[in-house]
Protein backbone atom coordinates (compact mmCIF):
# COMPACT_ATOMS: atom_id res chain seq x y z
CA UNK A 1 0.00 0.00 0.00
CA UNK A 2 2.79 2.57 -0.14
CA UNK A 3 2.79 5.05 -2.60
CA UNK A 4 6.18 5.69 -5.26
CA UNK A 5 8.71 8.07 -4.73
CA UNK A 6 9.14 11.33 -7.43
CA UNK A 7 11.13 14.21 -7.73
CA UNK A 8 11.30 17.33 -10.20
CA UNK A 9 14.55 18.88 -11.47
CA UNK A 10 13.72 22.24 -13.05
CA UNK A 11 16.61 23.40 -15.52
CA UNK A 12 15.96 26.69 -14.96
CA UNK A 13 18.61 29.98 -15.43
CA UNK A 14 15.43 31.55 -16.23
CA UNK A 15 13.66 30.93 -13.10
CA UNK A 16 16.55 31.62 -10.83
CA UNK A 17 17.31 35.31 -12.16
CA UNK A 18 13.65 35.85 -11.53
CA UNK A 19 12.56 36.82 -15.05
CA UNK A 20 10.39 33.66 -15.26
CA UNK A 21 7.90 32.43 -12.96
CA UNK A 22 7.91 28.24 -13.18
CA UNK A 23 4.66 26.37 -13.48
CA UNK A 24 5.79 22.97 -14.49
CA UNK A 25 6.48 21.59 -10.97
CA UNK A 26 3.08 22.96 -9.41
CA UNK A 27 1.31 21.48 -12.36
CA UNK A 28 3.61 18.21 -11.99
CA UNK A 29 2.49 18.15 -7.52
CA UNK A 30 -1.28 18.03 -8.84
CA UNK A 31 -0.91 15.23 -11.32
CA UNK A 32 0.97 13.09 -9.27
CA UNK A 33 -1.34 13.56 -6.37
CA UNK A 34 -3.87 12.30 -8.53
CA UNK A 35 -1.66 9.54 -9.46
CA UNK A 36 -0.96 8.60 -5.80
CA UNK A 37 2.97 8.97 -6.70
CA UNK A 38 4.38 10.92 -3.84
CA UNK A 39 6.20 13.87 -4.88
CA UNK A 40 9.41 14.48 -2.25
CA UNK A 41 11.59 17.42 -3.39
CA UNK A 42 11.81 20.08 -6.23
CA UNK A 43 14.88 21.45 -7.10
CA UNK A 44 15.68 24.23 -9.54
CA UNK A 45 19.37 24.51 -10.80
CA UNK A 46 21.52 26.03 -13.52
CA UNK A 47 22.13 25.76 -16.60
CA UNK A 48 25.87 24.62 -15.74
CA UNK A 49 26.53 21.16 -16.52
CA UNK A 50 28.08 19.96 -13.00
CA UNK A 51 24.83 21.54 -11.28
CA UNK A 52 22.55 19.48 -13.91
CA UNK A 53 24.98 15.93 -13.38
CA UNK A 54 25.25 16.47 -10.21
CA UNK A 55 21.28 16.31 -8.47
CA UNK A 56 20.33 13.97 -11.77
CA UNK A 57 22.89 11.77 -9.92
CA UNK A 58 21.57 12.61 -6.41
CA UNK A 59 17.68 12.70 -7.11
CA UNK A 60 17.33 9.47 -9.30
CA UNK A 61 18.85 7.65 -6.60
CA UNK A 62 16.67 9.09 -3.85
CA UNK A 63 13.18 8.52 -5.63
CA UNK A 64 11.11 5.86 -8.43
CA UNK A 65 10.52 8.76 -10.74
CA UNK A 66 12.66 12.14 -11.56
CA UNK A 67 11.04 14.26 -13.91
CA UNK A 68 13.15 17.16 -15.45
CA UNK A 69 11.97 20.02 -16.99
CA UNK A 70 14.05 22.29 -19.65
CA UNK A 71 17.18 22.41 -21.81
CA UNK A 72 16.15 19.83 -24.43
CA UNK A 73 16.09 22.37 -27.04
CA UNK A 74 18.92 23.42 -30.07
CA UNK A 75 20.24 26.30 -28.63
CA UNK A 76 23.85 26.28 -27.54
CA UNK A 77 22.38 26.28 -23.80
CA UNK A 78 20.49 23.08 -23.95
CA UNK A 79 22.69 20.80 -22.55
CA UNK A 80 20.65 18.56 -20.23
CA UNK A 81 20.19 15.52 -22.68
CA UNK A 82 23.96 15.58 -22.37
CA UNK A 83 24.13 16.00 -18.75
CA UNK A 84 21.72 12.80 -18.22
CA UNK A 85 23.81 10.93 -20.36
CA UNK A 86 26.82 11.66 -18.56
CA UNK A 87 24.94 10.95 -14.83
CA UNK A 88 24.30 7.39 -15.89
CA UNK A 89 27.99 6.90 -17.89
CA UNK A 90 25.98 6.19 -21.25
CA UNK A 91 26.85 7.62 -24.92
CA UNK A 92 24.44 10.22 -26.69
CA UNK A 93 24.12 11.02 -30.51
CA UNK A 94 21.88 11.58 -32.93
CA UNK A 95 19.25 8.37 -32.93
CA UNK A 96 17.42 8.07 -36.48
CA UNK A 97 14.07 7.58 -34.79
CA UNK A 98 14.01 10.77 -33.26
CA UNK A 99 15.64 12.16 -36.60
CA UNK A 100 12.72 11.14 -38.63
CA UNK A 101 10.20 12.79 -36.08
CA UNK A 102 12.40 15.97 -37.01
CA UNK A 103 12.43 15.43 -40.62
CA UNK A 104 8.74 14.66 -40.88
CA UNK A 105 7.59 17.55 -39.09
CA UNK A 106 10.26 20.11 -40.67
CA UNK A 107 10.84 18.83 -44.05
CA UNK A 108 14.82 17.78 -44.78
CA UNK A 109 15.98 20.99 -45.85
CA UNK A 110 15.07 22.76 -42.67
CA UNK A 111 16.73 20.38 -40.38
CA UNK A 112 20.00 22.26 -39.62
CA UNK A 113 22.79 21.67 -37.22
CA UNK A 114 21.06 23.13 -34.66
CA UNK A 115 17.80 21.08 -35.04
CA UNK A 116 19.29 18.11 -35.41
CA UNK A 117 20.82 18.83 -31.64
CA UNK A 118 17.18 17.83 -30.94
CA UNK A 119 17.38 14.14 -32.13
CA UNK A 120 20.49 13.47 -29.92
CA UNK A 121 19.05 10.96 -27.28
CA UNK A 122 21.23 8.72 -24.99
CA UNK A 123 21.91 5.16 -25.69
CA UNK A 124 19.20 2.80 -24.48
CA UNK A 125 16.30 5.83 -23.82
CA UNK A 126 12.94 5.57 -24.92
CA UNK A 127 11.64 8.75 -26.62
CA UNK A 128 8.62 10.71 -25.27
CA UNK A 129 6.44 12.03 -27.97
CA UNK A 130 5.49 15.63 -27.50
CA UNK A 131 2.39 16.47 -29.83
CA UNK A 132 3.02 20.05 -30.00
CA UNK A 133 6.43 20.27 -31.44
CA UNK A 134 7.48 16.97 -32.21
CA UNK A 135 10.95 17.16 -30.77
CA UNK A 136 11.19 14.70 -28.50
CA UNK A 137 11.72 14.22 -24.71
CA UNK A 138 13.23 10.58 -23.20
CA UNK A 139 12.98 8.12 -20.58
CA UNK A 140 16.56 6.90 -19.60
CA UNK A 141 16.67 4.57 -16.61
CA UNK A 142 13.80 6.50 -14.15
CA UNK A 143 14.71 9.96 -15.28
CA UNK A 144 11.81 11.34 -17.71
CA UNK A 145 13.10 14.03 -19.63
CA UNK A 146 11.22 17.25 -20.48
CA UNK A 147 10.40 20.63 -22.44
CA UNK A 148 10.70 23.61 -20.21
CA UNK A 149 7.27 25.10 -22.23
CA UNK A 150 4.43 24.73 -20.39
CA UNK A 151 2.14 23.48 -22.87
CA UNK A 152 4.70 21.12 -24.07
CA UNK A 153 5.19 19.89 -20.59
CA UNK A 154 1.57 19.49 -19.92
CA UNK A 155 1.34 17.00 -23.02
CA UNK A 156 4.75 15.14 -22.46
CA UNK A 157 3.99 14.62 -19.01
CA UNK A 158 0.18 13.53 -19.88
CA UNK A 159 2.16 11.02 -22.45
CA UNK A 160 4.01 9.81 -19.43
CA UNK A 161 1.99 9.14 -17.02
CA UNK A 162 -0.43 6.93 -18.30
CA UNK A 163 2.48 4.45 -18.08
CA UNK A 164 3.19 4.60 -15.04
CA UNK A 165 2.07 2.74 -12.38
CA UNK A 166 0.65 4.66 -8.69
CA UNK A 167 -0.53 4.26 -5.82
CA UNK A 168 -3.26 4.75 -3.19
CA UNK A 169 -4.41 7.95 -3.85
CA UNK A 170 -3.91 10.40 -1.08
CA UNK A 171 -6.76 12.14 0.47
CA UNK A 172 -7.03 15.38 1.97
CA UNK A 173 -9.69 16.89 4.48
CA UNK A 174 -8.96 20.71 4.94
CA UNK A 175 -10.55 22.83 7.82
CA UNK A 176 -10.19 26.81 7.23
CA UNK A 177 -10.18 28.52 10.48
CA UNK A 178 -10.65 32.37 11.01
CA UNK A 179 -8.10 31.86 14.02
CA UNK A 180 -4.04 32.00 14.27
CA UNK A 181 -2.41 28.53 14.30
CA UNK A 182 -1.36 29.47 18.20
CA UNK A 183 -5.31 29.07 19.02
CA UNK A 184 -5.27 25.64 16.82
CA UNK A 185 -2.24 23.87 17.94
CA UNK A 186 -3.42 22.29 21.11
CA UNK A 187 -6.60 20.66 19.66
CA UNK A 188 -4.51 19.56 16.28
CA UNK A 189 -1.94 18.16 18.45
CA UNK A 190 -4.04 16.52 19.98
CA UNK A 191 -5.76 15.10 17.37
CA UNK A 192 -2.84 14.21 15.14
CA UNK A 193 -1.23 11.94 18.52
CA UNK A 194 -5.06 10.08 18.51
CA UNK A 195 -4.71 9.69 14.79
CA UNK A 196 -1.04 8.39 13.91
CA UNK A 197 -2.28 7.04 10.47
CA UNK A 198 -3.23 10.42 9.53
CA UNK A 199 -1.19 13.33 8.35
CA UNK A 200 -1.78 16.73 9.96
CA UNK A 201 -0.83 20.10 8.92
CA UNK A 202 -1.21 23.27 9.54
CA UNK A 203 -0.66 26.24 7.29
CA UNK A 204 -0.90 29.96 8.09
CA UNK A 205 -2.76 32.51 5.97
CA UNK A 206 -2.83 36.32 6.39
CA UNK A 207 -5.92 38.40 4.94
CA UNK A 208 -5.90 41.54 6.87
CA UNK A 209 -5.42 38.95 9.77
CA UNK A 210 -4.16 35.34 10.41
CA UNK A 211 -6.01 32.14 9.94
CA UNK A 212 -5.11 28.70 9.42
CA UNK A 213 -5.77 25.89 7.08
CA UNK A 214 -5.42 22.46 8.91
CA UNK A 215 -4.88 19.87 6.57
CA UNK A 216 -5.82 16.03 7.59
CA UNK A 217 -3.99 13.63 5.12
CA UNK A 218 -4.42 9.73 4.52
CA UNK A 219 -4.56 7.26 1.78
CA UNK A 220 -7.68 5.17 4.11
CA UNK A 221 -11.08 7.04 4.06
CA UNK A 222 -12.42 5.46 7.30
CA UNK A 223 -9.35 6.88 9.18
CA UNK A 224 -9.52 10.26 7.24
CA UNK A 225 -13.18 10.50 8.18
CA UNK A 226 -12.45 9.59 11.98
CA UNK A 227 -9.84 11.99 12.22
CA UNK A 228 -11.63 14.64 10.57
CA UNK A 229 -15.15 13.90 12.69
CA UNK A 230 -12.54 14.04 16.03
CA UNK A 231 -11.07 17.70 14.47
CA UNK A 232 -14.66 18.71 14.05
CA UNK A 233 -15.63 18.17 17.62
CA UNK A 234 -12.50 19.86 18.82
CA UNK A 235 -13.21 22.98 16.89
CA UNK A 236 -16.79 23.25 17.66
CA UNK A 237 -15.66 24.46 20.69
CA UNK A 238 -13.74 27.37 19.48
CA UNK A 239 -16.02 31.14 19.04
CA UNK A 240 -14.77 31.01 14.82
CA UNK A 241 -15.36 30.79 11.58
CA UNK A 242 -14.65 27.53 9.95
CA UNK A 243 -14.98 26.10 5.64
CA UNK A 244 -14.50 22.37 5.70
CA UNK A 245 -13.60 20.93 2.20
CA UNK A 246 -14.33 16.98 2.78
CA UNK A 247 -11.84 15.07 0.03
CA UNK A 248 -13.65 15.57 -3.43
CA UNK B 1 33.81 42.08 -9.03
CA UNK B 2 31.96 38.73 -8.39
CA UNK B 3 28.66 38.18 -6.92
CA UNK B 4 27.77 36.75 -3.92
CA UNK B 5 25.88 33.40 -4.11
CA UNK B 6 22.71 32.14 -2.53
CA UNK B 7 20.29 29.57 -2.09
CA UNK B 8 16.80 29.13 -1.16
CA UNK B 9 15.42 26.31 0.81
CA UNK B 10 11.47 26.15 0.95
CA UNK B 11 10.04 23.71 3.59
CA UNK B 12 6.63 22.83 1.76
CA UNK B 13 4.20 19.56 2.25
CA UNK B 14 2.12 21.67 1.22
CA UNK B 15 3.68 22.83 -2.59
CA UNK B 16 5.04 18.78 -3.15
CA UNK B 17 1.07 17.57 -2.42
CA UNK B 18 0.05 20.46 -5.05
CA UNK B 19 -2.02 22.26 -3.07
CA UNK B 20 -0.74 25.32 -3.48
CA UNK B 21 1.67 27.36 -5.31
CA UNK B 22 4.89 28.70 -4.26
CA UNK B 23 5.19 32.48 -4.43
CA UNK B 24 8.67 33.35 -1.98
CA UNK B 25 10.76 31.70 -4.45
CA UNK B 26 9.97 33.97 -7.05
CA UNK B 27 9.87 37.10 -5.38
CA UNK B 28 13.31 36.26 -4.04
CA UNK B 29 14.45 35.15 -7.58
CA UNK B 30 13.28 38.84 -8.37
CA UNK B 31 14.87 40.62 -4.92
CA UNK B 32 18.23 38.84 -5.35
CA UNK B 33 18.93 39.87 -8.73
CA UNK B 34 18.14 43.44 -8.09
CA UNK B 35 20.65 42.91 -4.92
CA UNK B 36 23.50 41.79 -7.24
CA UNK B 37 23.39 38.43 -5.24
CA UNK B 38 23.54 35.69 -8.04
CA UNK B 39 20.69 32.54 -6.93
CA UNK B 40 22.13 29.22 -7.66
CA UNK B 41 19.55 26.97 -6.53
CA UNK B 42 15.91 26.40 -5.13
CA UNK B 43 14.75 23.33 -3.11
CA UNK B 44 11.37 22.44 -1.94
CA UNK B 45 11.74 19.69 0.87
CA UNK B 46 9.03 18.07 3.38
CA UNK B 47 8.23 18.79 6.42
CA UNK B 48 10.85 15.84 7.87
CA UNK B 49 13.48 16.55 9.75
CA UNK B 50 16.39 14.30 8.08
CA UNK B 51 15.10 16.40 4.39
CA UNK B 52 15.60 19.83 6.05
CA UNK B 53 18.89 19.28 8.31
CA UNK B 54 20.54 17.45 5.38
CA UNK B 55 19.27 20.19 3.08
CA UNK B 56 20.78 23.55 5.20
CA UNK B 57 23.91 21.59 5.65
CA UNK B 58 24.57 20.92 1.96
CA UNK B 59 23.01 23.92 0.59
CA UNK B 60 24.83 26.37 3.36
CA UNK B 61 27.99 24.99 2.83
CA UNK B 62 27.40 25.22 -1.10
CA UNK B 63 26.54 29.59 -1.04
CA UNK B 64 27.06 32.70 0.54
CA UNK B 65 23.52 33.07 1.98
CA UNK B 66 20.64 30.54 2.34
CA UNK B 67 17.20 31.74 2.69
CA UNK B 68 14.52 29.34 3.94
CA UNK B 69 10.67 29.75 4.42
CA UNK B 70 8.44 27.68 6.21
CA UNK B 71 7.94 25.83 9.58
CA UNK B 72 8.62 28.56 12.20
CA UNK B 73 4.83 28.65 13.39
CA UNK B 74 3.52 26.68 16.73
CA UNK B 75 2.25 23.52 15.19
CA UNK B 76 3.54 20.77 15.82
CA UNK B 77 4.56 20.49 12.00
CA UNK B 78 7.04 23.07 12.74
CA UNK B 79 10.37 21.84 12.83
CA UNK B 80 12.44 24.50 11.15
CA UNK B 81 13.85 25.91 14.07
CA UNK B 82 14.90 22.78 15.38
CA UNK B 83 16.16 21.54 12.48
CA UNK B 84 18.40 24.44 11.45
CA UNK B 85 20.23 24.17 15.43
CA UNK B 86 21.03 20.68 14.61
CA UNK B 87 22.21 21.22 11.40
CA UNK B 88 24.73 23.69 13.04
CA UNK B 89 25.30 21.59 16.30
CA UNK B 90 23.68 24.58 18.30
CA UNK B 91 21.12 24.16 21.28
CA UNK B 92 17.76 26.18 21.07
CA UNK B 93 15.32 26.95 23.86
CA UNK B 94 13.05 29.93 23.93
CA UNK B 95 15.04 32.94 24.08
CA UNK B 96 14.09 36.24 26.68
CA UNK B 97 14.12 38.70 23.78
CA UNK B 98 11.76 36.60 21.46
CA UNK B 99 9.31 35.55 24.32
CA UNK B 100 9.02 39.61 25.30
CA UNK B 101 8.45 40.34 21.38
CA UNK B 102 5.12 37.73 22.06
CA UNK B 103 4.36 39.05 25.11
CA UNK B 104 4.13 42.66 24.08
CA UNK B 105 1.68 41.42 21.34
CA UNK B 106 -0.23 39.15 22.57
CA UNK B 107 -0.29 39.97 26.38
CA UNK B 108 0.95 37.33 29.03
CA UNK B 109 -2.64 35.29 29.17
CA UNK B 110 -2.14 34.64 25.42
CA UNK B 111 1.28 32.91 25.60
CA UNK B 112 0.50 29.59 25.55
CA UNK B 113 2.49 26.53 25.46
CA UNK B 114 1.87 26.35 21.46
CA UNK B 115 2.79 30.10 21.22
CA UNK B 116 6.34 29.98 23.23
CA UNK B 117 7.10 27.58 20.00
CA UNK B 118 8.09 30.13 17.97
CA UNK B 119 10.42 31.90 20.64
CA UNK B 120 12.95 29.02 20.57
CA UNK B 121 15.76 30.37 18.91
CA UNK B 122 19.03 28.77 18.57
CA UNK B 123 21.53 29.77 20.86
CA UNK B 124 23.85 32.84 18.80
CA UNK B 125 21.22 33.66 15.98
CA UNK B 126 20.29 37.05 15.78
CA UNK B 127 16.38 37.98 15.13
CA UNK B 128 14.75 38.83 12.03
CA UNK B 129 11.95 41.27 13.01
CA UNK B 130 8.16 40.50 11.71
CA UNK B 131 6.25 43.82 11.51
CA UNK B 132 3.30 41.57 10.38
CA UNK B 133 2.58 39.35 12.95
CA UNK B 134 5.57 39.64 15.23
CA UNK B 135 6.69 36.25 16.00
CA UNK B 136 10.42 36.70 15.17
CA UNK B 137 12.58 34.86 12.23
CA UNK B 138 16.54 34.45 12.95
CA UNK B 139 20.11 34.20 11.09
CA UNK B 140 22.27 31.64 12.32
CA UNK B 141 25.76 31.46 10.43
CA UNK B 142 24.46 32.33 7.13
CA UNK B 143 21.11 30.58 7.08
CA UNK B 144 18.30 32.93 7.37
CA UNK B 145 15.03 31.20 8.48
CA UNK B 146 11.59 33.21 7.39
CA UNK B 147 7.82 32.18 7.83
CA UNK B 148 6.49 30.78 4.95
CA UNK B 149 2.91 33.19 4.71
CA UNK B 150 4.18 35.12 1.77
CA UNK B 151 3.11 38.90 3.01
CA UNK B 152 5.50 38.31 5.98
CA UNK B 153 8.25 36.78 4.11
CA UNK B 154 8.24 39.91 1.91
CA UNK B 155 9.05 41.73 4.86
CA UNK B 156 11.33 39.71 6.82
CA UNK B 157 13.09 39.84 3.48
CA UNK B 158 13.29 43.48 3.12
CA UNK B 159 14.56 43.22 6.19
CA UNK B 160 17.28 41.01 5.63
CA UNK B 161 18.71 42.21 2.21
CA UNK B 162 19.08 45.48 4.17
CA UNK B 163 21.84 44.50 5.85
CA UNK B 164 23.58 42.49 3.11
CA UNK B 165 26.37 43.10 1.25
CA UNK B 166 25.55 42.64 -2.90
CA UNK B 167 27.57 42.92 -6.19
CA UNK B 168 27.46 44.71 -9.21
CA UNK B 169 23.62 44.06 -10.52
CA UNK B 170 23.49 41.67 -13.37
CA UNK B 171 21.68 43.31 -16.90
CA UNK B 172 19.88 41.93 -19.17
CA UNK B 173 18.80 42.50 -23.07
CA UNK B 174 16.43 41.01 -24.30
CA UNK B 175 15.00 39.87 -27.81
CA UNK B 176 11.85 38.44 -28.23
CA UNK B 177 11.65 36.87 -31.98
CA UNK B 178 8.71 35.20 -33.77
CA UNK B 179 10.83 32.51 -34.32
CA UNK B 180 11.42 29.18 -33.29
CA UNK B 181 14.70 28.57 -31.74
CA UNK B 182 15.82 25.96 -34.46
CA UNK B 183 16.20 29.27 -36.82
CA UNK B 184 18.42 31.13 -34.46
CA UNK B 185 20.66 29.01 -32.99
CA UNK B 186 22.91 29.38 -35.68
CA UNK B 187 23.28 33.13 -34.84
CA UNK B 188 22.57 33.30 -31.30
CA UNK B 189 26.26 30.78 -31.35
CA UNK B 190 28.01 32.94 -33.11
CA UNK B 191 27.45 35.91 -30.87
CA UNK B 192 27.76 33.87 -27.89
CA UNK B 193 31.23 32.91 -28.95
CA UNK B 194 32.34 36.64 -29.93
CA UNK B 195 31.34 37.89 -26.74
CA UNK B 196 32.46 35.61 -23.86
CA UNK B 197 32.03 37.97 -20.99
CA UNK B 198 28.67 37.92 -21.67
CA UNK B 199 25.81 35.37 -21.02
CA UNK B 200 23.47 33.81 -23.67
CA UNK B 201 20.39 32.45 -23.05
CA UNK B 202 17.53 31.14 -24.85
CA UNK B 203 13.83 30.67 -23.79
CA UNK B 204 11.21 29.25 -25.83
CA UNK B 205 7.18 30.18 -25.39
CA UNK B 206 4.40 28.81 -27.37
CA UNK B 207 1.59 30.71 -28.27
CA UNK B 208 -0.28 29.28 -31.57
CA UNK B 209 3.63 28.85 -32.70
CA UNK B 210 6.81 28.71 -31.35
CA UNK B 211 8.92 31.99 -30.39
CA UNK B 212 12.28 32.71 -28.56
CA UNK B 213 13.16 34.93 -26.12
CA UNK B 214 17.07 35.63 -26.15
CA UNK B 215 18.27 37.02 -23.32
CA UNK B 216 21.91 38.69 -22.98
CA UNK B 217 23.30 39.36 -19.32
CA UNK B 218 26.63 40.43 -18.05
CA UNK B 219 27.23 42.89 -15.09
CA UNK B 220 28.98 45.09 -17.99
CA UNK B 221 27.41 47.83 -19.45
CA UNK B 222 29.74 48.20 -22.42
CA UNK B 223 30.17 44.54 -22.92
CA UNK B 224 26.45 43.95 -23.12
CA UNK B 225 25.35 46.60 -25.60
CA UNK B 226 28.07 45.43 -27.73
CA UNK B 227 27.01 42.09 -27.74
CA UNK B 228 23.44 43.37 -28.45
CA UNK B 229 24.24 44.77 -31.06
CA UNK B 230 25.99 42.22 -32.59
CA UNK B 231 23.08 39.76 -31.89
CA UNK B 232 20.16 42.65 -33.24
CA UNK B 233 22.58 43.06 -36.60
CA UNK B 234 22.08 39.06 -37.53
CA UNK B 235 18.41 38.86 -36.56
CA UNK B 236 17.87 42.10 -38.91
CA UNK B 237 18.92 39.27 -41.46
CA UNK B 238 15.59 36.85 -40.58
CA UNK B 239 12.48 37.32 -41.71
CA UNK B 240 10.73 37.92 -38.26
CA UNK B 241 9.13 40.07 -35.70
CA UNK B 242 11.39 41.35 -32.62
CA UNK B 243 10.15 43.14 -29.57
CA UNK B 244 13.33 44.27 -27.70
CA UNK B 245 13.76 44.95 -24.18
CA UNK B 246 16.99 46.74 -23.07
CA UNK B 247 18.34 47.11 -19.66
CA UNK B 248 15.51 49.11 -17.73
Amino acid sequence: MSNPTAAMLVIGDEILSGRTRDANAHHLAGVLAEAGIRLVEIRVVEDRRAAIVDAVRALSAQVDHLFTSGGIGPTHDDITADCVAEAFGVPIGVREDARAILAAHYGTDEINESRLRMARIPEGAALILNPVSQAPGFRLENVHVMAGVPAIFREMLANVIAGLEGGPRMLAHSFRVGLPEGDLAGPLRAVAEAHPAVSMGSYPFYLGGLGSTLVLRSTDPAALAAAADALRARLADLDAEIAETPPG
